[in-house]
Parts: structure tokens; C-alpha cells; sequence
């Protein structure tokens, strides 16, 4: 629930995304299969909508990100997207621009960590939502492709030249966003672009695995870590500095601390309550 | 031919460089061989107005940097630039590594694909020269060596100390350029800082290849991209998913990405027009 | 000596250090080995002044961070700083989280390269105090855990989420700061996070051999490469490249450079005076 609710109803049915929650954590699935899971306006649209909702509930500890049938996402769809933005004005194409820009800003800003489970496929659009991601588990099925120039257009969308040259380096970014060539799992894995690798056909559950371990523990530390890792990107050493410690000196009067304290005074693992 | 011509003369001669061009693809050759193509003030200024002077064409689709002979670039030359800086005065030492700066920076800033062909030593500025470009092709005779500190100047050179940990991050860059010891092409393969081994004797091939192919795609997606990834290592998030954002609608009006929907139901390669 | 003499008296007897120096290397030892040598409040504000004090100290050309026993640093300890800071106002554990941070900070700002000798456990703050450092030199039995969010703290504790991405990437960064699991010396090498790896129970001779080697170096212009590599860190690239003009101008006008000009004439090594 949210700590401070306003009018606005929440949600019941996502048409455009598989939303399930469990103890915490929420699974979203991307659902087209037969369209190796091809992004649409309602999928873009649904996927704004969906993180703002649960960035105001305290309740959600952890988030996977996932694809359903033979890959993890395809991109933009052909048809749908390309086509329709095509006829679309100027304005029009900011709005969609700007609206899958924030859904990249929601994942990084969410206060939970998230999980893409990428299993095949995983290009254009659906490469940069694995890439904003907190953590990305892959099997050896994986393949990362940034195709932006492949259509005409620029490889930083939605963020991609700004997340990508932080999360492998300049050279391997660089590459990756002007050439559109596939990445494959061992590539992946040893640029830094992979966090766990799976087997075969392992992303999903080891995905949920870490997804359950995370929401399992101490909510609020994770939360800040995320959001300090966030913003320190675009802050100075010793703003930084100042800000981990007023972070730190917030968390020791939490209860999760106290509670770690106590635990290992007794010998037994700690009780998070995430506060 | 530049869109907005000038009265200023174009050059036809540069005297410290071999300059060549077909088809889109320039090749910026350093060509004093038999002194391992060490740097001379001439060959830094020619760098210079010529980076300027493409930067302005929109004919120019990529460019290859290579170095004739056993080596690509052994760094300023020991005599007449070290001897002779020796004997400046505090405007002419700024005026000199002002230059040499504004060659890093053309390279970054220049619109086009910037690609450096390495085989044996690029040492100082010769490393710096191809740290800056967007692609470094390589063979297994390459041995990058940033030896500023062995003549008892700083690592930081040329934009060496911003570039280096963007590439192969802080620890690996601190060791570099503190140190100056030499990086094999295996070391540098797999801390980042080289884009593609080619095989021994094969970089200049490679290289053209490579900017025969950047030549041939969509050059204002191409050159967007860069601009990109350049601007956006000094963007916060939330600045650069806006950029991103203007850049693709400002694409999506453009006959590259139309193009491309148009080759996709033709089932046929796009014909790029570069706009 | 300080060039720059003020009324305060120098310490002659770190109490909660073991702190040696011989021709410009000073060696700080955390010395207590029967605890993994845990941090107390009196090692973090020993750290402070003491990296305050030798940074006024022209003499000091390196230093080596090292851990008597069987660790290098096991973080907070638990009794003396966890316990402790259980009871502390909100003012008080600001005043701590600085302290800590300016010890982070003051390694990164000091005017002379930072060795760390890792062997064993680098746990929490431990962790970090190696991260900070210029070098991390590390045998096989080193084991990097940053623990913070397993006691219900944040990962970004003492510039750690500022500076883990920046030396191995926002993704492996990520991981290592919300999970705390620990990183052994093969993966700590394979992501960037060790710049030399010793043979076993070798890193405190190589940190020893390094730190030798960068004293016996052109003092000045390693301080400026440090210097610079921190500072371009939060500095765009028109600007770094301006800066670092501005230092070469400066170096260029200095005894090592001219040094290494007639060193080289005279086909002898350079010998350095550090100005």
C-alpha cells in the first residue's frame, strides 16, 4: 500500500503486460510471443504506468523483468511502432520518444531493485530495458542487440548512450551503438554486461531466485543503494561522500541495523523488516 | 561539399600528412616511417585544420588513422618537439598543448566515425590519438604505452585522464598512465581498449573494411550516435533520455528511417541516404 | 618538511596505526591482527590526520596501505563501531559517516599515489579503503566483500557507489554493493577491480617494490596524473583537455622534464628530482 495515498485509483488489469506479485515481488512479463515479444505503444504505455504505481507502494521489494516464449524482447514493432511513427508530427514523436525515455528513468529510479531474466533475443528497445535494468540474468541462449542503427535512427535511445559506456566502457559502448551487432552470452558475460549467467533455459528461475533473495532482505538499504549507485553517476566524489553519509547516519536509527546487531549478539540470522 | 561554405579556402596539400580519400572514407595517414611516424608540430597542426576542415563536409562518411611503417605512432618526437618545447616560454608551452588537446577533441566531436588502425607501438600522444578515436582496430603487434610519466609529465595528457578510465575504468587507467608500461594486445583486448584484433598485419584492412562499412550505413544516425555517446559521458540520466529523445524525433523524420520501413516490406536492403 | 609551515605540531605517535617511512614511502599497517584488524573510531580519525598531515609533506612520494595477520581489514568492527553507533544522536552519526568518508576522500586527494597490499578478507570498509587506493596489489587469497547491506546498511558507504562503478562498471558494481558477496582474486582481476596480482603471500613485497618504484619517480608529475585522473572524473572533456594543457605548460617548465631530455641525450636513466 502507499505510504501516502492519493485519489488516483491503482490499476487492476494491465492489457499490454503479464503482472503477477508474490510476497513482495512483482514479475512482469512481456507476452507476445508470437511476436517474440515486439513492443508496442499500450506495452511502452502499460510499462510507465505499471512502475509509477509501484514506486509509490511500499510493498513491492524486488522486480523481474521477463520474456515470454523463445526470446526476451525484439524491440519496437515493425509494423506497429515504425510504421505508425512514420506518419506521426513532430510533436507526436516527442511524446513517444519521451515516453519510452521515462519508462528507461523509471527502472533506473524505482525504489526496488529490478531483474531482467533475458533468455534469446533481446534487441533494440528490449536491449536497453534489459540494460536499465539493476541486474541482468541471462542464459547461454542470450543475445544483445542495440539495432537502433539498423532502422535509420540514433543508438542512444532511451538512454543507451548514457547507460551503456557507464555499465561496459566507452570502447565496447561505442561499438555496440553504431554497429548493432548481436552480443552473445560469453561476450556479454566477460564486457560486464551480463550479472549472473544461468543455464540453459535457467534465466527465469534464477532470475526469481535472486528476485525472492533480494526482496528478502533489507528493503530499505537495498532501496538507498540503488538510489545512491543512481545518482552517483552524475555527482561529484565529494558530494557523493557527503551523500553516503547522511544515507548511512538515516539507516543506523532504522530498525534493520539494530535488528542485524542483535541478531549477530544471538548468533542467528537477522530478521529484515526493511525500515 | 560543406553546407555552409565560407570564404575560407580548402586545403589541397597537407604537408605533414598523407590524405586520401575514396568514396566517403578519408585515410589520415602518419607517414614519417623511419621515424616510427613520431608526432611533429606541422603533423599536430595539420591534424588540426584538417579535422576542422571535414568536420564541415558533409561528404565525409568515416575516417581511418593509420601510421605507415613498423609502427603507428611512437608519440612527440624526442627532438623537435621535446628539445624545443624545452626552450618556450609559459604562452607558447599553453599554445602548443592547447593544440595538441584540440586534436583530441576534433577527433570526439568530429561527425563522423573516427576509426584508428594499430599495429605496433602507439606510444604518448600516439596512444592518446587512438584512445580518442571511436574505434580501435587492431593487430597482434600492438603495444599501447602511455609515457608520459617515463619523460616526467603528466599521465594526463591530451584528455588521457578523462578518456582512459571512461574505456578501461579508473584502476586499469591509473595503472596505465601512472606507470607507462606497455599494454600487449591480448592486455588490451581484455581490459576494453581495443574494438576489434584483427589478424597480424591485418589492422589497415580491417580498418578499412570497418570504415568502408560505417561509410556505407545511415551517416546522420551514425554521426548522431557519436555526438551521443560523447555528450552524454557529461549528462546526468534525466538530461540525456531528453536528448535521446529530441535526436530519434528528429531521425524519425528523416528518409533513412523511412527508408528502412520501406526496404523492410520490400524485403530488400535499405539504400541509406545519410538524412 | 612542509613547504608551508604552520603553528601545528606534527604527531609523533599514531596510537591506533602502525605507520613507517623510509626514503618517501610511508607504510601504514592496520595492526590489529587478532581482530582481522577491525576499524575503530580511533583507526578512521588516526587515517584522517594522519593523510592530512602527510599531504603537507613534500617528502612523502608514495604510501603502502596494509593489514598485519591474516586479512588485510575486516570493516567496522562490530563491538566497538556497530555497537557503538547504536546509541549515537543523529548529529553524532553524521560526524562519524564524515569522518569515514574524509578518510576515503583524503586517499583519493592526496598529493602522492596510494598502494593497497591486499591479502585475505577486504570486508565493508575495508573493502573500501583498498577502492580508494591508486593500486590495489592483491595475491590469490584476497576476498573483496562490500557487506554494508548485509548488517541493513547502504552499499554507497564512504563514496563506494561514487567509486566501484567507475572501476568496474555500473553492473558489476551494482551486484557486488547490493549483494556483499565476495570477490576472490580471479574475478577481482578479471573486472579491473586489482591492478597487479602477486603470487601468494607476495602483495605486501610488490606493493613494497611498486611503492619504491613510484617514490623513485618524477614526484610532481605522478601527483599531477593522480591529481588529474581524480579530478576529470567530475569534468567534461572541453574542460579536462584544458586542464590538462594547463599541467603539461606547468610540467614542461619544470626540472624532470628537462632532466629527461638531457638523461636521454647523454643515454643514461633520468634521475628525478619531483618538481
Amino acid at each position: 500500500m502507499s505510504p501516502f495515498p492519493s485519489s488516483a485509483s491503482r490499476t487492476e488489469n494491465w492489457h499490454h503486460l503479464r503482472v503477477t506479485t508474490q510476497d513482495g515481488v512483482v514479475t512482469v512479463t512481456l507476452a507476445r510471443p508470437e511476436k517474440l515479444n515486439a513492443l508496442t505503444f499500450g506495452a511502452y504505455a502499460d510499462l510507465r504506468d505499471l512502475l509509477a504505481e509501484l514506486s509509490r507502494e511500499r510493498s513491492v521489494r524486488a522486480l523481474v523483468l521477463a520474456g515470454e516464449g523463445r526470446g526476451f524482447c525484439s524491440g519496437g514493432d515493425v509494423d506497429e511502432i515504425i510504421g505508425a511513427t512514420l506518419a506521426m508530427d513532430t510533436a507526436q514523436l516527442l511524446d513517444f520518444n519521451r515516453m519510452t525515455g521515462l519508462v528507461v528513468r523509471a527502472l533506473r529510479e524505482c525504489p526496488f531493485p529490478v531483474v531482467a531474466a533475458v533468455h534469446g533475443v533481446a534487441a533494440g528497445a528490449g536491449a536497453v530495458l534489459a540494460l536499465a535494468a539493476d541486474f541482468r540474468v541471462a542464459d547461454p541462449s542470450a543475445k544483445f542487440a542495440f539495432l537502433f542503427t539498423r532502422v535509420g535512427l540514433s543508438g542512444g535511445d532511451m538512454g543507451a548512450a548514457y547507460l551503456l559506456p557507464r555499465v561496459v566502457g566507452l570502447g565496447h559502448a561505442t561499438r555496440l551503438l553504431m554497429l548493432g551487432d548481436p552480443v552473445r552470452a560469453p561476450e556479454a558475460e566477460r564486457i560486464g554486461l551480463i550479472s549472473e549467467l544461468a543455464e540453459e533455459g535457467g534465466a527465469d528461475e534464477r532470475a526469481a531466485a535472486l528476485a525472492r533473495r533480494l526482496a528478502d532482505g533489507p528493503a530499505l538499504a537495498l532501496a538507498q543503494t540503488k538510489a545512491l549507485l543512481t545518482a552517483e553517476l552524475d555527482m561529484p566524489l565529494a558530494a557523493s561522500v557527503e551523500m553516503d553519509a547522511a544515507t548511512q547516519a538515516l539507516l543506523m536509527h532504522g530498525e534493520d541495523y539494530a535488528e542485524f546487531h542483535a541478531a549477530f549478539a544471538e548468533k542467528r540470522p537477522p530478521k529484515w523488516q526493511g525500515r
